[in-house]
């Protein structure tokens, strides 16, 4: 119950950091997709450890396989399992994490619900278990751009205390790609770089905020109750590790507008195509998109391995101390941007699927 | 597919604004749990319409019928279906909104999702759809206290500008509902009084953050990857109505703090009881409770009917200008604070039951 | 988690035999649909005890009751709530059975399970929670005929060992309606129902054999794994009261033929239109339609109330004996004819709609 | 959508008949069980292929691989996965099938739904893709019996026309395994075998009937409404390749019955342990386990692969013929028998935490 998503293109992860393999079954992708094996795997290397000096240096090619349901490069509408062998685990750095609770980690709630936990690595709560989430996104991006000309893009908005002002609309992925931290203003980019430079030699971690923007959603997909699009996105984004807040269009700042001042004015063209011309709702309103792009802001708290002492219990609930080890992110920020983008693409692929289902014939 | 919610204590809620009744049947009660429909009521009258001059002035009694599912006063583990009649609704103020489509209301986006609304008092979009969330909540709450003395509090942390900087762990029921706006800060409850009044008279409306605290919540319940307790959380918040944006403890904030400054130190004490010596995790780490309160805040819009004119475009797409017209809230938050309790409550309840399905024998 | 069924077109029927009301919640309707009311009714009064001498005589008018979903005779897309008022219930008949468990009845299981239980009138295991079930099927049968031209269609083949070799292909609603016991063949509706009316005058109850025809199912719909089409519509005739097997096409009288005279061989006329020369698969291959008429056969048990003294124990679980009282179906297969043709109809909407979903756009 | 089974102990299988690999995700299994590899390849070994001259002679050693899930030898909680490569693919003996639909297989289904098929080995049609169902169950099964000591048992009742008397309640686990067949009664066992090589000499194929018995499941297991526990049972046994009927307790012969007759009558001991006289029900009444053996039967076509020249269409829908290549099944009642335990247990265990998770702690 804990390892699937979706109603119609539902996927399930599967995998330990430190185990064999990481992966995802994708369930119900429709049949006769051309799927490129070679776009699942750029999205791969995007969110591959040892990609730059700002992520953790951990060492893993991370190549994809596909195991079921494609032939002669289509999709044949069953599932598609695609898998990453784990090549370089190092369990011994954890050694001393088996015996005590890591501070801001999973560790301890997982003993307490489950009474056992992968110790080494983190298991399933570690970054490692989104491996499945954005092959399985790429999967959902390639049908959303080749069905409906969707395009996902997320970027860098802050790092700590260091924000910038840019227009999500104006933001192409190249702009995205274009430095390791994945923010699209350059300026601020270099400075952002330097920060996380800095944490990580005070063997401190840093945490921000990633805006997302999706355009050419039609207006229509979503529901108007508990499955609001904005819904499942906030959930989509909080199941993400280190993820805890989401705002959709206007978010917490709109509390400080007055509902004439956040009214997001319709207007008509000649050609009858309305648009508004605010989008503090963010694309989303009762739940149901509405032709403008969709804008979402999600917070990341700063790695929770630090590389000072901190107090703790051990796992006979003594009171001791730990200090970090292993390889880790000094910054989850830059590799979380292909995440958030697999996260939007799972719920508008799910979210396209059901509106066909219950309203493609009337 | 869009009115249901929940794994295992599941409900479905129906109704539209203006239509006969409204509220929901609940799959997968307990049975043998000695409820009480007086607590049932006394959530419905916190959420009722008229209750103060701060909200809508619609005549409602909201009076709970329980059509089936318990017997003398115990539930029976059948569907229990609760329901309230629409006794005030006003169509003919509607007559303007059958032609044209409200800003910032969700009309225009149902019209193109369906090519059908109700259009009357906004159908399933209304605020009236939570009697059935409110109700569900009020049996999942006694469940909660009951079987695990879990106590669910929400409270109105700001409008507008004005917050309330009280800790949330101090604040209880009796404090919330000593002012008909459910801000516990007596001081700055008058002031946010003025401030509704005032933008009422002007027909304007207001937004604000509503904090929610949930109590003895025993470390182990939530799953560890898509149905996080806090992604349960955030998706179960932003599908309630004009809701924006969620942050489960430090939130948006943390993403200020470094590594080290948010790290969440362990303390045992002499019975090896254990605790965090703070809480930015908010309860919730690796998606799972830890045993700490759990803490979340969740941002509503200003109400989108105002009473000046706005641009808009009618059901042909030709440009024109609507007034709003009807009973509505200046601002919601009041009455959203019992919504807030109910979903957190509907939440916990159904992972309540999750775990002791997975883990409550091992 | 008892009380719904399906995936995209989902109902979730609430409601005791001797409690107020009886209904469904449907969620997941099309929108913009003309739904009749008066074709929902008439299910309902095929379905309704009384209707004749070979039934149970419980008086209740059965009047169908739209509380939700509906606006100007169009589906709206949201819940459509459907309601019935019980109005003839005698919990004083059921003292008796409060005090004791009623042999091969459900009484005992649920005590077992729930520790409780609506003794009156059987609660959710009356043949009365089916008027939920049959009103949501004659919305699915509505959408089915409306949109892909396709008909359900059950009828009486069996009653004890009075057996029609009728061939399913060859009958009419109207052959099926033109007795009240629902057997197409008149010769020998005649004889079963004289046989009928004698068990019920020995206070004895009769079994028998249902079958089931649905034309104009196009090949693609069902999944071809656990969702197969058969094992839905076992899963939906198994969940009716009393029923006790289901067979596909040629059943278990096909274990008796060797995979060469079992073979349904394929033939292609002028329009390479594609038929099957026989149809031992049941219109059914691999757990996918194939275009040829969909074939089902149920059995349903006597029915367990009979007026003989029977041995059971008590709610002390001491040993006593019970002799059956109430009123009661003789044989419940004329109004279990509706009720199958309803989940029939359930199952094949739910998978229409699953079909485009995946493959709709393909 | 098609592809996943389960409620709280969830399972998703994958994989093409002569794709890379075929296997299972297993979602929800409690934690800390000492899962036995050797058992779940024990069950392999019974459904593998090549194991005895009545079976396809296809040679895969089915080991199984375990790549997430376990840590030390007990489970985690998350999700397992288990995996077997295709080792003996040989879609040589395919060329014609991907020109030409087999009668009574699924491929031309499989076209009109997909419009694509995987033509070699049959895809997720062939029985190959009952791996991971095994693989699941025999981890179902170690936990029914290491939890509540439940035992579940198949066994061979009928091949064509030749049908064994012998009463479920009687056999053993070393009964069935003691001939190839899997028929307990040893004197009926030998003349199923010649039937079998008879057939398969004669290039034709068998159906039968298989048999299951289930001891020592609770009182209380199983769902009142839908998801009745011979509802989901029928659902499970329907959904495996090649199954066209099933039946609960006296199933269809007990149409034959009367009410008096077919009631089984209750009798408690003087410990008021409560069994019933007999066992008509199959240890199910209401959809809720009353503490009896359940007892159920199913019905298996024969093969649709005969080595005879049938008439079919070709893939653009001309009059053609066919013969049967490859290698196939004479007969797949051997190999289906743990298929069936399989599926019973994955259904009892799902129950089994359903049950727990509402009514546990009542």
């Amino acid at each position: 119950m804990a390892s699937f998503l979706g109603t119609l293109f539902r996927i399930t992860t599967f995998g330990e950091s430190h185990g064999k393999a990481v992966g995802v079954v994708i369930d119900g992708c429709p049949p006769r997709f051309p799927l490129s094996i070679e776009d699942i795997q750029a999205e791969l290397d995007r969110r591959r450890p040892g990609q730059s000096s700002l992520v953790s240096q951990r060492k893993e090619s991370d190549t994809i396989h596909i195991l079921s349901g494609m032939e002669d490069g289509l999709t044949l509408g069953t599932p598609i399992l695609l898998m990453v062998n784990n090549e370089d685990a190092r369990p011994k750095d954890y050694d001393e994490m088996a015996e005590k609770f890591r501070p801001s980690h999973a560790d301890y709630a997982y003993v307490q619900k489950y009474g056992i936990r992968a110790a080494s690595g983190g298991g399933r709560a570690s970054a490692r278990e989104t491996v499945g989430r954005v092959a399985a996104g790429a999967v959902a991006k390639q049908l959303l751009r080749a069905r409906y000309g969707v395009e996902v893009l997320a970027f860098v908005q802050s790092i700590a205390s260091l924000s910038t002002p840019i227009d999500p609309n104006s933001v192409t992925q190249e702009m995205v790609e274009s430095t390791p931290v994945r923010c699209p203003d350059s300026d601020m980019a270099q400075q952002m770089i330097s920060l996380i430079e800095e944490a990580r030699k005070n063997g401190d971690s840093l945490g921000g905020v990633i805006a997302l923007c999706a355009k050419n959603v039609p207006a229509g997909w979503g529901e108007p109750v508990f499955d609001k699009l904005e819904a499942d996105l906030a959930k989509a984004m909080l199941s993400l590790p280190a993820c805890k807040g989401f705002e959709s269009g206007s978010g917490f700042a709109g509390t400080l507008k007055t509902g004439s001042q956040h009214a997001d004015e319709f207007r008509s063209d000649a050609e009858k195509h309305v648009t508004t011309l605010s989008n503090n709702s963010g694309g989303i309103q009762g739940g149901i998109s509405n032709g403008m792009p969709i804008l979402c802001r999600m917070a990341f708290k700063p790695t929770a391995t630090v590389m000072t002492e901190l107090r703790t219990v051990d796992v006979e609930y003594e009171n001791t101390t730990i200090k970090g080890r292993g390889r880790h992110d000094p910054c989850v920020l830059p590799r979380a941007v292909p995440m958030v983008e697999a996260m939007a693409a799972l719920v508008l692929i799910d979210h396209a699927l059901r509106h066909e289902a219950q309203c493609g014939n009337c």
